[in-house]
């Protein structure tokens, strides 16, 4: 996607041939900021910190960290303390772990002098078979909504979408707002209603920023709005991400996508989920009985950071000292309330039966 | 209720008998400063600037600003260009509308002798019927809470809030939260997950604040999570305010409140209004087609104020400058997702026969 009038991925090789550069996501919307990252600890701390997020993107960086790792030593105990090291980095990310597997897999039975170069090799393949994915959920997706600009006779598209998963959380693209961009460089008027997503404000910071940065119409709003939208037929279709999907079509999702999916089925608009089929957990069927919700630090619903008017960044505090605070980061959303998932290949009813049809060699794996 | 373990109420006459005493709401939840009033023109800015809000404390300040403007000048003239001022500072406060025609009629058949002693009288009155009224609503949804709490063997009743419908949008006791109160000083055990209710945070800000200084345990959430407490059995009830409620049994409330109260419905949590009868608009039967939703300024989206961690209280943009931004005040809960509206005169069903029954002078009145 474009920032400042010019293509970019979030994640790409240096001209040097061998150090990584990626954008420092912390620093947005306010400051665009790129790192070079040089070895594995870099990378490390990279992910830590969320300088990059986003399940396809962090997968992607640690497939990097292996190939740096290998350059500073080839051998099996160095590929192995890297694996150890980036894995620790943000312990329930699968596609991280899966990432791994991969490099290990490529990298293991070959003698040391291949290593370094087949590491690189299966980091670009990893980034470019994210980024074809991607594509795939943009033109399945980009043809409802175009289907919707078609019928609005000139009016745009209205799409609402709750979190990040743009482009920035992916290595090009994103996997629920890959159909607005592809829609959009189709030429489909389409306009979105960007949730802020308290308390990490992802909506707000991220999906603005990149939408801006690509030249998308927008309007960010508070979580709160989207039922109002719906109730007076400003919303098109809702389109989020997934963190994880069941064998039964539940979606767990940033917290707040659940109540955002009742607000659509009220108002009989449609729900769609963009994602990558490795987020299909074909292990798991009642998402809200069987998927753990992670409670993070309170810090981050107590807190918010910002820009000043005189451009310092500051972190301000909103809730009373003394309050108790708790900070769900997920929700599941039913099945029942979902529309389809846009998968990259196609778009596939939330059903068991369907969703196995389309990927049966998974749901098979599964069993 | 107290605060710093003292009794209080939002509005008092001074120890001198004529200037007015407010708590000034614009610095809580970071500082608790009163503030005098000796002037009409010092109460119309406090209206204005918000250190004073909520519909029934607004009526209260401005009813004791008409008392402070006769106290300087008791001429027919001076009490209609009072009036006009007043009225001025939150033109769609329908309590500040009503509070001044009560003033007017008290004041405007007598002598000028009389008129100051009549409008503090009247003002004081408007008051102590405010804490009446909410005392009433308290005692009716205690009993409501009560049976929840008795249910629980020991645990607490939950009861999730959305905004600040509390003793400080009042003269004391508050609508929403008067129930919460009446419970809690009866000795049931009552936890309330606060709502932050972005964008203005008066969840966090003020319904946090209020509680923490009664002592009731609450626990501070982001507005995206009260579905997913829902869906796990953490909520016995949802218990908010209302800013308009139609014959019908539609409420209008603060934005978000429709999505609590799907989420309520989805999961068979019983969602209450508590509500003082004249919030009650017998003119109106459909809320989401007849009741226009004020759009408020973009800034309060944009930015979060807050305290930093060395004490400044600094205003802080979240959302990257060239995106557009929309700020919808209110939303609509149809009167189908509501289990009853907890008024002075009871608990009462929210469909035109049940509302027009409890109030049919009021509802005569109308027609």
């Amino acid at each position: 996607m474009k920032v400042d009038g010019k293509d970019m991925r979030t994640i790409w090789l240096e001209p040097d041939g061998w150090s990584v550069g990626i954008i420092d996501q912390t620093a947005l919307p306010h400051q665009f900021t790129t790192v070079r990252l040089s070895s594995v600890q870099d990378v490390a701390r990279a992910i830590a910190t969320m300088q990059v997020r986003g399940a396809p993107l962090i997968g992607a960086t640690a497939a990097y960290g292996v190939a740096l790792a290998l350059r500073a030593d080839a051998s099996d105990e160095a590929l192995e303390r890297a694996c150890t090291t980036l894995a620790a980095t943000r312990p329930s990310a699968v596609n991280l772990k899966w990432a791994l597997d991969e490099m290990v897999a490529v990298v293991r039975n070959r003698p040391r002098e291949e290593r370094l170069a087949a590491a690189y090799r299966r980091a670009a393949e990893i980034c470019d078979e994210d980024v074809a994915i991607n594509q795939a959920i943009g033109r399945h997706g980009a043809n409802l909504i175009g289907a919707i600009a078609a019928n609005r006779a000139g009016h745009p598209a209205q799409v609402l979408t709750h979190c990040n998963a743009g482009w920035l959380a992916t290595v090009d693209f994103g996997t629920a707002l890959a159909p607005i961009y592809v829609a959009h460089d189709r030429g489909a008027a389409v306009h979105v209603w960007v949730d802020e997503t308290r308390p990490r404000n992802q909506g707000a910071a991220l999906t603005a920023w990149e939408l801006g940065q690509h030249g998308v119409p927008h309007t960010v709003i508070a979580d709160n709005t989207g039922g109002h939208l719906m109730q007076h037929g400003m919303v098109d279709m809702v389109l989020v991400g997934a963190d994880r999907v069941t064998a039964d079509g539940d979606v767990c999702n940033k917290i707040g996508t659940y109540l955002k999916a009742l607000a659509a089925k009220d108002n009989g608009v449609p729900f769609y989920v963009g994602l990558p089929s490795p987020t299909i957990d074909f292990s798991l069927s009642d998402g809200a009985a069987e998927i753990p919700i992670e409670q993070r630090t309170a810090d981050e619903v107590a807190t918010v950071t910002g820009r000043t008017v005189d451009g310092r960044v500051e972190k301000v505090r909103i809730v009373p000292e003394g309050s108790t605070v708790a900070n769900y980061g997920f929700d599941v959303t039913p099945a029942r309330l979902v529309s389809g998932l846009i998968t990259e290949r196609g778009v596939i009813e939330p059903r068991r039966d369907a969703l196995a049809a389309a990927f049966a060699e998974r749901a098979q794996a599964a069993r």
